[in-house]
């Protein structure tokens, strides 16, 4: 049986990274404007970004996070949407709920408008199932279960840290694929919401994402991208590693598929390339890094597991280059950031 | 891009288990007509089953059975639908697709009819990719890719052994959940096909099923069940679970998810509770030693993989239940009975 929605106004925030005004909010106003927006302002924190009326939010530039943040500010990037987990640093709510501004309500076949939100939140409040396949996909949609062959012990499952959503019309795509398929659309709306595979790693995006905060918050880091690095374009899929690494770990689980939204606009595939190139040869080692790692017993906190992580990092991935030395100094700093922003669930570990 | 669907007229069987007259064909004969139906007829030997006219088939009863195979007609289970697995011994082709008398014809959210068999050659045709998770399912579906973050290594995938089909109306449940939710009907057309990542087993249904018998055939064996067995309803699982240890190991892919067939009727979740209790609490103790299972690198073919599978079996899942005993002996009967009807294959190994 499916758990149903109950209120989460004062448990959720939504965070949005932006360089412009957020007029994408109108589209979403009767989805968001019940809940408290965390936007983080990326670039020139000269300009002013127009928030339109009726919306509650605070707003952070460059200047805040240096501010709050002190010398430990250089682990959040600048000039890259890497920058939107300095809102998961600060809020102090259970759910996290991120979008990108050029993502607007999609519609199902039906032609009614998607509230992606509380779907994201009916994912988050199951269970997920990631030690055994349900050919069903979820059982805890309407209307489903498990399959003749589940094994019943596996089948109140376990805590869901992540939702991970979907995109119509532009696809998340690589600059290569964008070049070779300027006009591909995504126009298949698979009704399906799934757990990922314990031992599986995923490509997560950062477009369209939620979180349960307590329970996987410090591992969403979207390390060092853009402005001064050489890479950009991998902050979620570093994330998404990193996090899939650890709640297979601890025996949390991560879901995808609904909700989509819908995807405006692609972003320039030769600027993309840029970004990406270094990249596309890295993961090439980083996955089999990932996929090749076993964190010790003793970690039983989210804190603890990522520490230990940013040992490997520097050890197995600084022989690729010097950049995930650096790296994997960020995610100690960003850690402490976390812990001194956060000193009750420090005291606690990871707040479960 | 996905490969398009040469004409396999000459490269695939459909296997029917059955103990009733074949109606249900009239309804598949524009999708089945053209290929070769491989009956096999369960019970009474001496009941004629009647099949329509024009189509072109072989039927087998008991009888036929015990005398192609003598004693080693012993594997092959009586008064269940595991006796299927006979069919796929005695074909000759490189495909089986396998389904059972009470599936019809679905049709998708449009209204048009699905030429179930289409997909699934079109799934056996296209490679799998089992090592990494595509977050936009299919990658070889029209209209979609590999998203970003997708490891390019991994993109040209590996062979698939087997396309696992989904069901509407009448959802493959066990006994006690059509007990508990008897009027549960399956409406959701989930628009995908997706690889099952390494490492993860899956409940493998025998209702809609397709395979490459030259990859996987050997491994397709539905066990000891029914008449004189402790168990039923676990034929297509059994089955399951080994092939996917076996691909894993050999890196072949499974793919679920399209094409739907239309499921018409619950079968008797009473009978069903007597066929499964037992399998209900060994399957808590099976599954846990499939996952733990490794096969040794010497294993090349499935046959040498299935031989030692079965020495496991004997092993450790038979201090379960004596049973197991049975059934080892019955997997080296089987790959005897294989090899014997198939000699030409097994000189060349797994007929690769």
């Amino acid at each position: 049986m499916a758990t149903s929605n109950p209120p989460l106004k004062d448990d959720l925030d939504i965070v949005i990274p932006t360089i412009r005004n957020l007029d994408f909010l109108e589209m979403w106003r009767p989805f968001f404007e019940q809940y408290h927006l965390i936007i983080v302002q990326d670039g020139d924190p000269s300009r002013a970004i127009k928030v339109p009326n009726g919306f509650d939010y605070e707003l952070y530039n460059r200047n805040d996070i240096n501010k709050i943040l002190g010398p430990k500010a250089s682990c959040i990037s600048f000039k890259d949407s890497a920058c939107r987990c300095f809102g998961y640093l600060v809020s102090k709510k259970k759910y996290i709920f991120t979008i990108d501004d050029d993502c607007f309500v999609a519609k199902d076949p039906t032609g009614n408008d998607i509230n992606a939100l509380s779907q994201h939140i009916r994912n988050l409040l199951n269970p997920s199932t990631p030690y055994f396949f349900n050919t069903l996909y979820d059982p805890f949609a309407d209307g489903a279960d498990f399959v003749r062959g589940y094994p019943f012990s596996l089948r109140e499952g376990i805590p869901t840290a992540v939702s991970h959503g979907l995109w119509l019309n532009i696809p998340d795509y690589d600059a290569p694929t964008q070049l070779v398929k300027p006009r591909e659309r995504n126009t298949r709306y698979v009704d399906a919401v799934m757990t990922i595979p314990k031992g599986t790693l995923f490509p997560m995006c950062g477009m369209n994402l939620a979180f349960d905060r307590q329970l996987i918050g410090p591992a969403m880091y979207f390390g060092l991208m853009g402005d001064g690095q050489p890479i950009g374009r991998y902050d979620d899929m570093w994330a998404g590693w990193c996090v899939k690494v650890i709640c297979d770990h601890l025996g949390l689980g991560i879901k995808t598929g609904l909700p989509y939204i819908w995807h405006s606009k692609a972003s320039n595939p030769f600027v993309n390339l840029k970004k990406e190139y270094k990249g596309i040869f890295w993961q090439e080692e980083i996955i089999p890094f990932f996929q090749a790692i076993s964190l010790p017993k003793e970690c039983t906190t989210v804190q603890q597991c990522y520490v230990e992580l940013s040992k490997h990092v520097k050890d197995k991935l600084g022989k690729i280059d010097p950049y995930f030395v650096k790296l994997s100094d960020a995610m100690l700093t960003w850690i402490e950031a976390w812990d001194q922003l956060n000193p009750l669930e420090a005291k606690k570990g990871n707040g479960k």
